[in-house]
């Protein structure tokens, strides 16, 4: 075992020329999903997709997977094991994931899935959350707070086949997530020096990084990349920041690099990645610049138990 | 993938010299255990020992291993979590399995764990459920029905704390599996040509093994070894034959091996395991010789849905 609990997957040695990363995520009805609030096919989707984007968040390429599903009896006499492996394949086709296994089972009332997704990463390749050093800059991928908008939407009540567009693809955000799960660069190349994929939040996710490498943090208000759709809808543009900062489930990644490799990042990635700040020393804790000021960030995203 | 879904394991090519087995299992409060039957310690061994059992019966040597489990808020605040990983990690070090990861998460109302173990085993060496040929000898490991019969003593009533010394032996094979799971002598000798453990019960997994190796078998009563602690119980005296063929989860082993290879069994092996039939052609079905009748034998094991 290279890396145990406490980083996105578990990393561990074989007798190849390649390391093992895995990631198991639970996912629970009426905890993690509600199935007035989405369907079958997006339950499917969304199992694999959050343990995809922790094997990708290694730097890993991820390969096969388990999942282990279980549902009460009146699920099993209905279509939803099926439609929940339809969203399942199609999204694994699209990676090149194989089914290698899993449990099926029968429970007293509620759905309950379990994913694992393990995938390849040259042998002591894996990107950690513990490599980032003071002077490393910080990037996200993508654009944050779609996926918290999307959950606020459903919370109020609105559902998919009602939504207007921009809706559409808030919802999409939180109910169907996706990213290019296999783009392997940063850990082929080593440029990233710590990674973490935003499950809980930015806020939150930053500070498990820092916590992990050691370090402080410093961002940037007005440098979060903040999911365009947000500013289109009046009920977010007054806390869009918030939900970028705050909000869970986006699952792009979080990433550190030195600051000499910025070129080559910027070469491949474009603008799909933004610089949001700078890692400084660990006594100056997590800091984000709003304007003029400077405050301390606190972790409010969420947080397991 | 070398092998998929429809094994005791996945078994999955690596870029190194072994091949990796993998299995999953859930566990599920009220359908596979009942919180008054049992303690967290003995949920936590038998989490990972049906695991270990799945790996074995692969001939594979058990390495690592994830746990995903959930629980309800009120369990959460008790120290149900601390013993079940006490009961886990105590199987563990006495197999030398790393605990590598897995998830933890909320639910609403009842646990759930799925336990994953992950061995390995010579490329190309696994064995499978579908090798058996006829002629082939059908061996079981250990004495059967235990598990049963104990589950039988807990659903009339009767606990742990005020158990005779053979009720508690009983229970014990019902609530605390135990084996030697680290046996890989008919995986790395080749010896096994087909293999299953014995989870659902010996009339169904026997059904499992013939149906994927496209074969019958002939089985007789009188050799079936029948935990000697059932034949001191006076309830268990009448039916211990047929919870020996249909009872479940007494998690050892049922394989076929050549009948030239049978010295070299016994001598490894010696009385702990039993030679209860052999391989006939798939026309002649699943036969139990019971004196001088010979009757059709039906799976009557556990089916999942």
């Amino acid at each position: 075992l290279r890396k145990g609990i406490g980083d996105d997957c578990a990393v561990i040695k074989t007798s190849g020329s390649h390391d093992l990363v895995i990631t198991a995520d639970l996912l629970i009805e009426d905890i993690d999903f509600r199935l007035g609030w989405t369907t079958p096919e997006f339950i499917g989707h969304k199992a694999l997709a959050v343990s995809l984007s922790d094997v990708s968040a290694m730097g890993a390429n991820p390969v096969w997977a388990l999942v282990s599903i279980g549902v009460p009896e009146k699920i099993w006499q209905g279509d939803f094991v099926e439609k929940f492996y339809k969203g399942w394949f199609r999204l694994a086709r699209k990676f090149k994931i194989e089914l290698a296994g899993g449990d099926i089972s029968r429970t007293t009332d509620k759905i309950v899935v379990d994913s694992i997704v393990a995938g390849e990463v040259k042998k002591n390749r894996a990107i950690l959350r513990s490599g980032a050093g003071i002077g490393d800059l910080i990037f996200v991928t993508g654009g944050l707070g779609g996926a918290a908008a999307g959950l606020k939407l459903l919370e109020k009540g609105l559902r998919y086949e009602t939504a207007t567009k921009s809706e559409k693809e808030l919802l999409l955000k939180q109910l169907q997530p996706t990213r290019d799960f296999k783009n392997t660069f940063l850990g082929e190349n080593k440029l990233a020096t710590a990674m973490i994929d935003l499950s809980d939040g930015l806020s939150s996710d930053l500070g498990h990084l820092c916590e992990s490498s050691g370090v402080g943090a410093k961002i940037f208000a007005d440098r979060i990349p903040i999911h365009p759709k947000l500013l289109k809808i009046s009920e977010f543009k007054t806390n869009a920041l918030d939900l970028a900062l705050n909000g869970g489930e986006d699952f792009e990644l979080l990433f550190t690099i030195a600051p000499k490799n910025i070129k080559k990042l910027e070469k491949h990635f474009g603008k799909t990645v933004t610089c949001i700040g700078e890692i400084t020393d660990k006594s100056a804790g997590l800091q984000l610049v709003n304007g003029d000021s400077i405050i301390k960030l606190k972790p409010k995203g969420f947080s397991h138990f």
